[in-house]
């Protein structure tokens, strides 16, 4: 088959490759039908995450038919329609039990192995360990572009932003970054009837498409001087109930504590490369929650039910389609992704 | 009446000074019984906190009887006895109605405003702003030493350390610090049924005192070499599943972060003085959650309930007794808390 292959820093190329086959009795092959590019796939790229090694396909989102199923993955038959989440999930370790697959223990094959300990699903074909417990079958009346962030952001933004800053019915959130994380966080925000979003950003392109689709109610632009006394005009006295953090770098995070209420809550969902300064000589009276983490996936099924309920469009974050021999095309276009107005990149087979 | 004056950094007295009168109408005059000293008042006889002005009277503890009563705090009569606590709550702000006193909105009547913006209870008598909504009623068949600690430390361990770390029985907690506020952790986990409390402190009395007492199940000197590797060892795979810091310093919370296995709490309780470095390029992906804040001070009914149960025991935190007269020696041995063998110093009428 053809995959995107990690060649190490700064490599990468869409190589032949032999097959996935099972070598778990709980292993899935599916054959993908749409994938995606993640903002991790790029600091993997930089070579920022050890645990990669080169020579592995790249990609932990997609959409795709079952083609094999492990004799212990029986409650999926070949046909299926799936899709591939981030985290496989063993369901039998102490993590898993209690729903926190990110942590799962089974070293190498479960939590985020794929594209990452193990291959990946920018390929023509995956194989996907603890498929049973991991795949979530796709109403048969769904497309692959209104499903497909159901793999990562969706429940990403949804578990670490939303879920972990306990936003509430009447709450001002402010979500700093309106990437394709952070415009998810505006869309599952919505859920729990906040009463203002504000959408924080450098690029006014992202901060127009957080208001047209997202349900952003404000959009304060972080490049003009004065920002964080707009954000806190729109807040209510003291600051917003909840900031959502979706960059990764610490002056981003550094800002939400600034712009958090006293009882507040920063949830931060951004991958971070540096320690950050937190000022705990102001915030040790301040009664306010930090929280952190990689996606567990838990609400996936939920968010599935949503999509077909017509409750959440995600469709809004493509912005660019390419075919899996593009696949090269589809990083530039996504590296660069303010030059080319971009959210989220399709591939499709 | 008598009291103890801060008369600027370094400077305090027993000084004769007006006695206290009703202001507004919800006030309520207490005769102290008995008080105590907080680590607080250390930080301010420092100059540390800057809301506290000279000539005010210092303490923000204390048992009493009621002496006077506001025409708006009928709830009390003279002759009752009370626990004053550290935080005085208008119950009727948008923070106190949700039961998140520390940031009552009643500028200098709310709030923890007890010897800092306003004369504290380290006198003869004390002026208790929103009274009716504030104080509590003493069973009668209670001692002031077996009570008195309601009024501030008590509740903070409980609510900002074991509420907030979301202490669940067979947990491994860490607390790190075995002061009197530490100490007050330990005891208060036990009511969550952890299956161990490891007391972490550089003082190996503190930390007999821990374990004697207070329902530490190890105790660990953070002044021996590897010491996180013992704590380590006495953890669950990862780590602990809460680690409460009780001390207020950058190492201690730097030191909890390195305790906390992924998916654990790290309760702040400490008073600190100096921004603190988190390593978010190493916890962005461990799902931890981080809490820290002034007591609310919610949970002393249920914790008085508790006490007159026989199920709290705070008495052993009472290490030394004073009389009022004495309140400057009292200082001496609970500023030098170690070479005593100090925890809390009692100081009687």
């Amino acid at each position: 088959m053809k995959a995107l292959v990690f060649h190490g820093p700064g490599l990468k190329s869409w190589d032949s490759v032999p097959d996935p086959r099972i070598q778990d009795p709980t292993d899935v092959i599916v054959q993908i039908d749409t994938t995606t590019i993640c903002g991790s796939d790029l600091h993997i790229l930089k070579g920022d995450v050890a645990s990669v090694k080169p020579g592995t396909i790249l990609g932990h989102e997609g959409v795709g038919t079952v083609v094999e199923v492990g004799k212990d993955a029986g409650k999926f038959a070949v046909g299926d329609r799936v899709v591939v989440p981030a985290i496989t999930t063993c369901g039998t370790c102490a993590y898993c039990r209690v729903g926190k697959a990110a942590h799962c223990m089974s070293t190498g094959v479960g939590g985020w192995v794929l594209g990452n300990a193990t291959n990946g699903t920018q390929a023509e074909y995956v194989r996907v360990p603890f498929g049973e417990t991991s795949l979530h079958r796709i109403p048969a009346d769904l497309t692959d572009a209104e499903i497909i962030y159901v793999s990562d952001i969706i429940p990403t933004a949804y578990e670490m932003g939303v879920q972990n800053g306990q936003v509430a019915p009447g709450d001002t959130v402010v979500v700093i970054g309106a990437g394709p994380v952070g415009l998810s966080a505006m869309l599952t925000s919505q859920f729990m009837s906040p009463k203002r979003i504000i959408a924080v950003d450098l690029d006014d392109n992202r901060l127009e498409q957080a208001v047209a689709h997202f349900g952003a109610t404000h959009a304060v632009n972080s490049g003009r001087e004065g920002w964080m006394d707009e954000v806190r005009a729109l807040s209510p006295v003291g600051g917003a109930n909840v900031v959502i953090e979706a960059v990764g770098i610490p002056s981003t995070l550094e800002a939400a504590f600034d712009l958090v209420r006293p009882c507040g809550r920063v949830a931060n969902i951004g991958v971070h490369g540096h320690p950050v300064t937190v000022p705990m000589d102001r915030l040790w009276i301040a009664n306010i929650t930090i929280t952190m983490g990689l996606v567990n996936g838990v609400t996936a099924p939920m968010l599935i039910d949503l999509i077909e309920a017509g409750r959440l469009d995600i469709k809004p974050l493509t912005t660019h389609t390419f075919t899996l021999d593009q696949f090269e095309q589809a990083y530039d276009v996504f590296s660069h992704a303010a030059a080319n107005d971009a959210l989220k990149v399709l591939v499709t087979r």
